[in-house]
């Protein structure tokens, strides 16, 4: 397993997020990215999805961005470094920026946690971005709490959206979603670059998912070793998630606090955890989804009988550039697999992000296809 | 009032963080600040509040930092440059990194809004720094969320912490403080560097104040002209905060929705904002608070025997810095100011952070000894 999990965080860094081979004048209808800080005219993007950085670094000699393939920055008009990158998948894409030598966050951009780090990222219009847009919609809540954690004897945060109503309604109690980052990422993804937060206030006033809580802690124990992929057991991991984190929020939100109204979920290595510990905690889970992170067919399954009596649904999902090509794939074809598990009467379904690779729209698509096969028994 | 405004700016940018003119061989005993990113060892800080920092940029020719009388930054062994500040006042303190020209935020750090800006900041460890230290006692919930302003036509980000408990009793209902940020500054920085949330959970534990929600919004509706002080008007956020805001915390939370169970308070431009606020919306707020913003004296209430009859405290915070020398003060001295409004019958206090200046430090004690002092009567 942990030679998996690395070959996820090697397609991560293989895929890259540069998708078309392109190389014409860009088009000049540039507009400030919406992932820049406020009153930041830069990065801008445009219509083919190339962004446009602006950076001001007066004696540097060399100025660039950890895109590959983009343009070397070049001194404007303005003494300012300007660079243009190839076109991009829609989206969302981490970078950083490149002055004689060091790596650094942009000043222009947001802050996001990837790559083991807060750094820079930008966002490219999406066709579909409607479906992940701050609406004048009834909105639930992200709530950042603390809990204890007696097994590595610290306080952890975790995340908690709350649908819109969970306040109005103390008398309704609601299923719960468990759902896990990537590599290199930590507990605020799904609620920052994720967009789970908005994602589910526009499914719920579209009346396309019932509404459940969705809880978010990081997936990892080893933080002195952080980023440590190579040292990392699960044990640890699974110990705070389902014998500390589910009975506190089991205690403190309204949950319904059976295996039925529980499911878990996460994209990449979270996928991975998601696999092994929903797998080995059938008791605890009863809805599971892997995004861009691993199959599970007939053969992942120790007792299929068992798992066919407790288990409703099994989502499985990837950005159509990671399936695509000649690559050979550890564990096969996750589509051959999803159909070779429906086939022995599991609920299966397996979803494809069209022209996306191991990247935040594949996942925030995800959610969206995963989120209304939830809680319908 | 721009004038006055200004000047918060002014005093901001001069008051500076360096504290004393020491200039001796740091101490040896560094350690890694709070303030990084996991994993990262450098900033480190010293027990004389000093900051090292450790910079890679193998071509630039130039590396140095925001801090005034910093030394400059040298290459090390290792080939990384490496920079140490005089001492600085205990507590946090926003910075940029500046590499040949640019200033960027340092990749080692957490990121904090601060002027007008995500970058970087690093946390000294301040001799009482227990009262907003993360515990093992119970947690109450820092709560992103997002209303609609019919007035600025947009959806509006707030932060509201609910107390410990307050979802275990669903009967209860609580008083509620709307609490500002400073200029350049925006609705993360109390839920952030301000540690709002740890000190009301800190304070409960001890028994020290009652439960009580806060408030936290973006304290300007200009964001297209963003910083743009010298054209703020006021008038816009009263409206958001007054006719939009409190209506819906009334309609979602389970508020004591009347005057006498109401506060509002703020940090430099937000302490501004709250004398002009509060003292325009008699029938609102009933207990007022400024951090480093300002005093209210006598002279400054229109009709003192109605505010007497509503008013329930007026507090007046400053760091010591801020308020010492023979620097002539705009205002007076705020401590015979808030000497006379007592005077006159108000219920006035004043309280000086010791060795602070117009810093973070000064304004989380200022919550501190702001909190149990509300909603007493």
């Amino acid at each position: 397993m942990k030679k998996t999990q690395f070959m996820f965080v090697t397609i991560s860094l293989l895929c890259g997020q540069l998708a078309l081979a392109q190389d014409q004048t860009p088009a000049d209808d540039w507009n400030p990215a919406s992932s820049n800080q406020p009153g930041k005219e830069y990065p801008q993007v445009n219509s083919e999805g190339r962004v446009k950085f602006r950076i001001v670094a007066p004696e540097a000699t060399s100025v660039g961005c950890t895109f590959r393939d983009s343009s070397e920055f070049t001194k404007g008009e303005d003494g300012a470094w300007y660079g243009i990158t190839r076109p991009l998948d829609e989206g969302f894409h981490y970078y950083l920026i490149r002055i004689d030598g060091a790596e650094v966050p942009d000043p222009n951009s947001l802050m996001f946690f990837g790559a083991m780090r807060w750094g820079s990222a930008v966002e490219l219009p999406a066709h579909d971005q409607d479906f992940y847009a701050l609406k004048n919609v009834p909105h639930g809540q992200l709530r950042e709490l603390f809990f204890h954690s007696p097994s590595t004897d610290s306080m952890r945060r975790a995340f908690v959206y709350t649908p819109p109503g969970y306040d109005q309604h103390p008398d309704r109690r609601y299923p719960v979603l468990y759902l896990q980052h990537g590599w290199g990422e930590n507990e605020y993804g799904w609620g920052a670059q994720g967009c789970a937060d908005l994602i589910m206030d526009n499914l719920l006033a579209e009346n396309k998912t019932r509404p459940f809580i969705i809880v978010m802690i990081y997936g990892m124990t080893n933080e002195i070793r952080f980023g440590g992929l190579r040292n990392f057991d699960i044990g640890p991991f699974e110990t705070v998630l389902v014998k500390e984190l589910i009975p506190f929020i089991d205690a403190n939100f309204r949950t319904l606090a059976d295996q039925p109204h529980r499911a878990m979920a996460g994209l990449s290595m979270g996928g991975m955890e998601t696999k092994t510990i929903a797998l080995r905690n059938l008791d605890t889970f009863s809805h599971i989804g892997l995004f861009s992170g691993g199959s599970i067919g007939p053969d992942d399954i120790p007792d299929l009988a068992a798992f066919k009596q407790t288990n409703k649904l099994v989502f499985v999902s990837y950005g159509s550039r990671e399936i695509g090509g000649d690559r050979p794939r550890r564990g096969g074809d996750p589509k051959a697999t999803a159909a070779a598990l429906k086939e022995t009467g599991v609920n299966s379904h397996y979803y494809v992000s069209p022209n996306t690779a191991h990247e935040w729209q594949t996942w925030r698509r995800s959610l969206r296809e995963f989120a209304p096969l939830l809680f319908n028994h």
